[in-house]
């Protein structure tokens, strides 16, 4: 098998395509996003990425294997505008693997078309999130003063440690292609699976690219999220259970 | 050295060969099995594969050194069929070397005729076991097919977090050269090396494939360990010894 | 993007150049200098290195990023000396990636003419430091005896690790192309970031290579840090706090 | 820098020479038993390798660096017999590396006419050693038969996890090229660097090989770590301190 292998599952037709990145990182904020793209809306598997740096393994689902790779969709924004998804399971497992991966997904999605890409995911706050902002960064002030008008904040120092792994890349190597690209990060506590989050990001990004889609299947994961918590907050004595107590669970 | 490295032993006639794999894993199952297959069938082996995605080390055995190998045996399981078993004390040291390493060996086995590959291992339950299911995973609904009618267990999510290492990639990578594989999982505590799930693997194994071996050198070795669970279980206070207290023996 | 990468962003016209570099290590001294030269005089940024050794990962600035990258600037110190100021956040992140990003940096200075190479850094005593030396080390006794004279110490057991990193390699990869290098190490305790000992850092540099700088901001950064101290002994419970209390700083 | 990068510093004509190694490891046996014959033989360097895979560091000797490097000696061993002698401080940082530099070494020699190689090293006991014993592991019974003979043991199981590293390549990739190699290790307690263990080890290289070398240095080298032993096992109460008063010392 090659470093980095590119298998096509079908030929799109794509209009006006933008790429949407959501791999798994804090609060799974990405992919629950992406994945509710592909759910929600039409969509065809198109691509598959393998690559020696993702881990050496298969998934397993109903006794039937299938290797370690990242997914691309096409999906349909509405007759004007064609997303191309891509998700997975899997960050590299090193940094020459990260910077080749996204690269080899930058080399499929100029391949098809796109000339604006969207990273998503989460940013850490360390605690519960009332309101859920969206947090941006941008390849540019244009890409940035654009997400602006769509309630997207760009803040001084945040986020504070830059943006690592395919997503800060998506960005970091789509400048160098000229290709514009913006990070959406939805606020979450960092301690949960976070669809509330997700929601967050995709309202951002409907306004931004014009479409719409149905929220309901994330709203009844958020609930079902609420119930865990409310649970835990009785068994460890009720509503003062502290952030504390919520680390790690999702 | 290359990074991959095929020594020719010697050149065998085969059979409507299988390739089987049992290389060092949980409970030592999958290579407990395969060196049983060498040791009680006419065997003989043919290739060696060096890698310098092996740890470097050579192993002493009576003063003289042997550097880190898998093996590949030709074994007799009867007139009308022949395996290809891949045996040895290592696994990569690397995702790449995983990578490598799985294409190596399956380019050693399509190259001597295999048509069909078995990976053997074990599968963690964390207690004693009674009775040893075999749990499988394949590359194609067919594939299970035909396992379960032989006993294997196919479960919605299990093995939980999928199969890592050459077991897992002779699946994933196997499936890309169109060359069907099943990964065969004797249930087993993991704290002890259990024959007696490497004989339930064997006995899947012998079902599927129709041969027979015989198993009282395992038994013998099965009844070695017991005796040794028993002499624990006596002196941390008899038959109330817990699990806890077996943890990594053997 | 190749494994190591050179943007060329200008093409500066250079009097007798001389390579300064300046990456973070102990008590942020050789970054601190370097980016104290770029800063208080007359500076061009020339060149980008990118490299898929360094970290996986954008830095954000008010929302806008840019990928991990080592900068290359041109200064003027005076009409008959430029110097080629190498700065930047990271290390590489392997020892592959220290050998080839060493290798590009002196790649870029060779191209502009540098005939000799400044690694500026700190040495850790462990202790707070009431006197700042610059110990040195240096690819000739001839490289050695000059810097003597501007006061370097050279001592016949440091640094006892030897130096580990771009600094290190500047030094030894310098000497295998014959292009004398030094490293110009100010002593710091090692617990906080050092404005001081980059001042006598650069202090030794402006008289060996003949060019004045202005240091009133690092010294207004040195009274910053020394504010920080006395706080945190007040609060240890006054000037009887240990060194110990100290560690992590900055 | 390449990979591997061989320096001729001298072209050396060697009288039916055999290779000797001695780099970093087991109570710094290996190493110490080298440098003897380096120092006190007659001996001129005639080859340093270089490597990516070395830690990326030059070490500093009297303000004058030196990138990490091994360094190969012709020493005169009599007027028949010349060695050459392989030393330096460091070890390969990865698997590949390791073997990468043996095969480094390995044509470094093979290009002089080495026809037989030893390695030298330490297999550790865990307590104080009385008699020396020398352990031996050899490419083949040949070689292992021969060594019998100068009082080398070899013994069924030992060294129990085989031998990592460079001296354990050379006899894999030594075999491998049909080069006989052998591996004499000196026993020693691990806790110690140990001259008494080098000695050991050298009057077993000369018995074989056929030259004399005095070991006056050595032995000063020995009683000064019997006087270091003393002083402890005093602070420690007397005689009866236990070998793990010593762990970790030298």
């Amino acid at each position: 098998m090659d470093e980095f292998d590119i298998e096509t599952v079908a030929e799109p037709t794509l209009t006006d395509p933008v790429l949407v990145e959501g791999l798994p990182g804090v609060g799974h904020v990405g992919k629950l996003a992406a994945e509710h793209l592909v759910e929600e809306l039409d969509s065809e598997l198109v691509r598959r990425v393998y690559s020696t740096h993702f881990p050496p393994q298969v998934s397993v689902d109903d006794g039937v294997s299938t290797l370690a790779n990242a997914e691309v969709y096409a999906v349909s924004a509405g007759e004007e505008r064609d997303l191309l998804v891509l998700t997975g399971d899997h960050q590299a497992q090193d940094g020459p693997g990260h910077y080749g991966l996204t690269d080899t997904f930058l080399d499929v999605a100029e391949d098809l078309g796109v000339e604006r890409v969207f990273a998503l995911g989460g940013v850490p706050t360390g605690e519960l999130i009332e309101e859920y902002d969206v947090v941006g960064a941008a390849t540019s002030t244009a890409e940035r003063d654009d997400l602006t008008e769509a309630g997207v904040e760009f803040r001084e120092d945040e986020p504070a440690g830059g943006i690592v792994g395919i997503s800060g890349l998506l960005l970091g190597l789509g400048e160098r292609r000229d290709v514009p690209a913006a990070c959406l990060m939805g606020e979450t506590s960092g301690y949960l699976v976070d669809p509330k989050s997700a929601q967050a990001v995709l309202e951002v990004l409907q306004d931004v690219l014009g479409f719409e889609v149905d929220f309901s299947s994330l709203e009844e994961r958020a609930e079902e999220m609420e119930e865990v918590v409310r649970k835990i907050q009785e068994m460890e004595g009720g509503p003062a259970a502290t952030d504390e107590d919520l680390r790690y669970i999702g």
